[in-house]
């Protein structure tokens, strides 16, 4: 009953889903779908990313958040077009809600559309939300032991940023662990090792995204 | 039609924690479900408390986790028992799971059950296990704002555990913040700062645990 219950969810979800990743292609609109515990540094790899990239590209969010819009207005100095959903305790975003915030983005004046899923390393992942691409992000912090133990998002992400690679002196992180670990899940997944805050690893990150932008779009 | 079966779901969650809570009573166990975000450091807490606490009290472990026992193979050192509870991709424990493997346990020759939930800020909350109360542990390098952010554990916790308060001076977490948004989401709850790397507030921790075993078991 339950099973069958949650099997009806997911293929409406993958239904609108479809509808939603057809929209974008039209509209020549990339969007990425980025998955993190909580406090990985989601919204900080936006700020810096809008930083640099809104002076080549039109770029627009979507804040994910249980509750509070907080986020939201750490993004809103860029001044792009900023949709919050608050899921009011739920665990994760869904292709319905994105369809109905997508209605407040101008698609045809929008090049990227990032998605900041609520801070959830499992759940968000069963989602598809239409976007181009699912994106992990994972902080040195929460251990070496993370794609082993939550393979779900590594096994689906186009990429894996590394990010707080500035604390790794300070913690026991293993960065040959960490490695050894995301290749049994993933072998040929892209690994960006990132510090938001002190700049490392930015420019790999910006040329990986461009590139996911030129050939992505036209698909 | 979801949310009655999510109902569903939950009341026959509610019935089978409230038949584990009278079990454990009777048998004068205390059950803590401690709950995180993934790498906050429940594994760490546990291998410091079980270094100390297994001087003076019988302790087992039950270990939720999406997949692997890289948690229990870390525990196992103590020679105490421990259950793994593999979810394959479910986001978090629920009370039957719990109650098919208290069998695996002697109940009376326990004192202390610890249950460490899977990695996850948020569904876990909403799955009463049939503890004697749910235990928060997050870490200051998830960021100042997680109270307000995700207030349902937070709201429902008995006590507060702020591990790697050593890497502060390496983040811009700031304590005020964080007291000042956990005090408008439950005003009197206990926080104990940890750094269960260096050591730091571990006494205070297994002082107020002892406290909860002692009044905590005569409920």
């Amino acid at each position: 009953m339950e099973i069958k219950i949650m099997k009806n969810i997911l293929d409406r979800n993958q239904n609108k889903a479809a509808e939603v990743r057809d929209l974008l292609a039209l509209k020549k609109v990339l969007m990425v779908n980025i998955i993190s515990s909580p406090g990985a540094g989601k919204t900080t790899l936006l700020e810096r990313t809008c930083e640099e990239l809104t002076k080549k590209y039109r770029i627009g969010i979507i804040e994910g958040d249980v509750t509070t819009d907080r986020d939201a207005q750490r993004l809103k100095k860029y001044n792009i077009p900023i949709v919050v959903i608050n899921t009011e305790g739920g665990c994760h975003l869904d292709s319905h809600s994105i369809s109905k915030v997508l209605d407040s983005f101008d698609l045809d004046n929008l090049d990227i559309l990032f998605v900041e899923n609520v801070g959830n390393l499992i759940c968000p992942t069963q989602f598809d939300l239409g976007e181009a691409f699912k994106l992990a992000v994972v902080s040195t912090t929460e251990g070496d032991d993370k794609p082993g133990k939550y393979p779900m998002l590594f096994r689906e992400a186009k990429a894996v940023l590394l990010n707080k690679t500035d604390l790794i002196p300070y913690t026991n992180f293993n960065i040959e662990n960490f490695k050894a670990d995301l290749s049994r899940i993933n072998a040929r997944v892209p690994l960006i090792g990132l510090s938001c805050t002190r700049g490392d690893g930015l420019k790999e990150w910006f040329k990986w995204l461009e590139d996911q932008f030129k050939t992505g779009i036209r698909i």
